[in-house]
């Protein structure tokens, strides 16, 4: 698994669910079509009317998840860039996702504008298997570290292990999280009795 | 269709995608099982360890949406309000839903925080009947109500209705947009050669 395979899944589940703030500073999400693919770029588009543009416009920044049907799923934090060469890159949609002409026929097609993301950070989260399966990637720019880490502080007493409900820590000195394993439930981070393990990450 | 069904839609979808804003202002989503349904209520919950739950504690607003087999999606935006009898609803979405047992097995549950929705609008989108269909509806909230209006300025040349790509536009005195044929695409808008076609709702 690798940070392509991530947009591969994406543009295969093609209807994927997409996050943006609006004016208001409020969480809007609708469903998207994930139109082109190449090497670390995943290309969308929308068109000037729907109040999706104008959010992306006024903020361009992106939260994309789908889930395919092997309950893979795949998250991506992307930055949002318009692409000056409208109708090159919608022609090539349409040309790639015949069905559009459906949706708009004829020139109807260019109140469309098309969008590309390559730059973010990408989560792969595997439901499909047990115990389930996390990795994380980025595309030019640093994988963000998220869920909890346990220090130097651990007196080694087991009781993270004891209450984790997925297995996903080690014994040793100090005990370590399986992070690939981990729900990030935080359940070793509340019942820790000399709080050794700490959240990573430093947003939220 | 009501906002009842809508509601019941997205339960039985039960992994619907669900955004918020993080700390840092950007749009974060994931998907989330719908727990339990009742007459104008959703409810789900999350892990005490998850950004998702600061999230929620920090900013109480949710957009979610999810699209069914039949290409039927809902949208809901809403209000988030943490439940207090976490023991009481997190036992009662256990029996529910028995296979949140493989993942948090015992006691480990009650690191888990009951949520409910039952204040925001909704949004009903058929992709599977042609032409598309939409509704909006609200709980405990008025419609917010979208896309685009003909005003009296109208001067009857007919341009949006040739332009328009769902041929969702009606002849008359002024011309009419048949509100749930309508894509929101915005060509009626750009091509009125008088401008009298003007956005709905105040925000974005």
């Amino acid at each position: 698994m690798n940070a392509q395979n991530c947009l591969e899944i994406l543009r295969s589940i093609k209807d994927v669910a997409f996050a943006t703030i609006d004016r208001d500073g409020k969480p809007q999400v609708r469903m998207i079509d994930m139109m082109l693919i190449e090497e670390g770029k995943l290309f969308f588009c929308t068109a000037r009317g729907k109040d999706f543009y104008q959010e992306l416009c006024d903020l361009p920044e992106a939260a994309i998840t789908g889930m395919n049907e092997k309950y893979q799923m795949v998250r991506f934090n992307a930055k949002v860039k318009k692409l000056s060469d409208q109708k090159y890159w919608i022609d090539r949609i349409f040309e790639e996702n015949p069905s559009m002409k459906d949706v708009y026929p004829g020139d109807s097609r260019y109140i469309l504008e098309p969008f590309v993301m390559d730059e973010g950070t990408l989560e792969f989260f595997d439901l499909g298997v047990s115990p389930i399966h996390r990795e994380s990637f980025a595309l030019k720019m640093p994988v963000k570290e998220k869920g909890f880490l346990i220090s130097d502080a651990c007196i080694g007493c087991g009781t993270c292990q004891r209450n984790c409900p997925q297995q996903a820590i080690i014994k040793g000195t100090p005990y370590v999280i399986k992070q690939e394993q981990c729900l990030h439930c935080g359940l070793c981070f509340e019942k820790c009795p000399v709080k050794a393990i700490f959240r990573r990450g430093l947003s939220r």
